[in-house]
């Protein structure tokens, strides 16, 4: 991957939306650095960095549920990137399908029905 | 909105993905602030704050290529929110429809077909 035209914030990470490649759903939002993206790259598993855990994080790798890359893009000014999956179980921690499954309705935010 | 429930980073801001409501295109990812958020719940057209410029960004007041707001998701972890979107033209200041119009082959960035 060309690291060159990815522009890292002043902690080394840019945020990476993985995106089912299937339905096109938004999974989830986390943050990688070069490592991550270098790793995703090599081993085809959507990987980002923990900011809490300060490591290298491969989404699945104690769950079993990964995130087969299929492509990894890259915005028009380079601060953003997705990867395109194939999801092998749900991708949020909660057990939901995706993270995003609570949409603003009346200022408040309420589960999306179906998720 | 419910602002408490949203994550703002130590700059007061959290990344939003704009992606179409139709197609489920993912078009633009930036930065808003609460006054982005609140300004999109009450307009109705994505807004995000510019770094760069350091003020609040409706997209397309000056292009005319608006977003139009059909809903606000937020994640499971509150620091990531999605405005899902009718465009009313390329989303892209290059004039493509996304901002994600390159992919990696090979090593490289690669413009995809057809956008």
């Amino acid at each position: 991957m060309d690291l060159s035209a990815v522009k890292f914030d002043d902690n080394g990470l840019v945020p990476v939306v993985a995106q089912d490649a299937a339905t096109g759903e938004i999974l989830m939002v986390a943050w990688a650095n070069a490592e991550a993206l270098e790793t995703t790259e090599r081993d085809g598993l959507a990987t980002w960095w923990s900011r809490s855990r300060r490591e290298l994080w491969t989404k699945g790798k104690t769950s079993g549920n990964t995130l087969k890359v299929r492509d990894i893009l890259i915005d028009c000014d380079g601060d953003t990137l997705i990867y395109t999956v194939e999801p092998s179980g749900p991708a949020c921690h909660t057990g939901k399908r995706t993270c995003f499954f609570r949409r603003n309705e009346n200022g408040a935010w309420s589960d999306i029905a179906g998720l």
